[in-house]
């Protein structure tokens, strides 16, 4: 069976200023802010808007260390990563190695909805960071 | 009547070789495209895949003066920018020039998709470009 993607569960924004950019949703676009919280591991705080189908995540770096603070440095504000939802992240992994892609979390570990995740490594994926979401 | 838009229409995305990203996504995703096409008064070629409700579109520059290409010499390919579903494109630059919103196309003009559209500048929404879409 060819596995695809249901739908985009989110796309992952990386923001200076939290409060601003929930601020602009809401103001400017009518979306309002269904979760809020700070993931201490990953040094952000994490919020999401929902639209459609999907929803946006906007991560903001509590330290400049962390993942999502080089990524700002390095190329400012904006687009960080499109989250696909599947039916079962273990078919895709198993699927995917076979496909000799580069997967960052072969183990998939718990992302900021509390669904099962892994992000693929974007030198396989033509530059674009692709994570994958279990709901 | 509070506006809101509709969906995300789709993820604009910079890549620096369309044929090997349709192959990708294809491959990996089974995400197979849906069009493809020159636009020669912007020096890009564009395709999408469909994905869900939205779909995704890949952009790539054919000089390196174009939009694109500016922007993949700047930041790399990557993500650049999404699109919202609206209803009525007018009603919106009405109520975003009340806002103060820059808008980028005041006038509504046809994208890829001979869709009207109209760009929104990322200085007036937390750095991220986005694109007002009607069906």
């Amino acid at each position: 069976m060819k596995l695809k993607p249901k739908k985009i569960a989110h796309i992952g924004i990386a923001v200076e200023d939290l409060d601003e950019t929930l601020k602009i949703f809401s103001d400017l676009f009518g979306l309002e802010c269904k979760f809020r919280k700070v993931i201490e591991e990953q040094q952000i705080e994490v919020a999401g808007v929902d639209i459609g189908e999907s929803s946006l995540e906007f991560f903001m770096p509590l330290t400049r260390n962390s993942t999502v603070g080089r990524f700002i440095e390095k190329k400012g504000p904006g687009l960080h990563h499109i989250a696909f939802e599947v039916d079962s992240i273990k078919d895709w992994i198993e699927k995917l190695e076979k496909d000799e892609v580069k997967i960052i979390d072969k183990k998939p570990r718990k992302g900021a909805s509390n669904h099962l995740i892994s992000f693929l490594h974007p030198k396989s994926t033509g530059g674009i960071l692709i994570e994958l979401e279990e709901y």
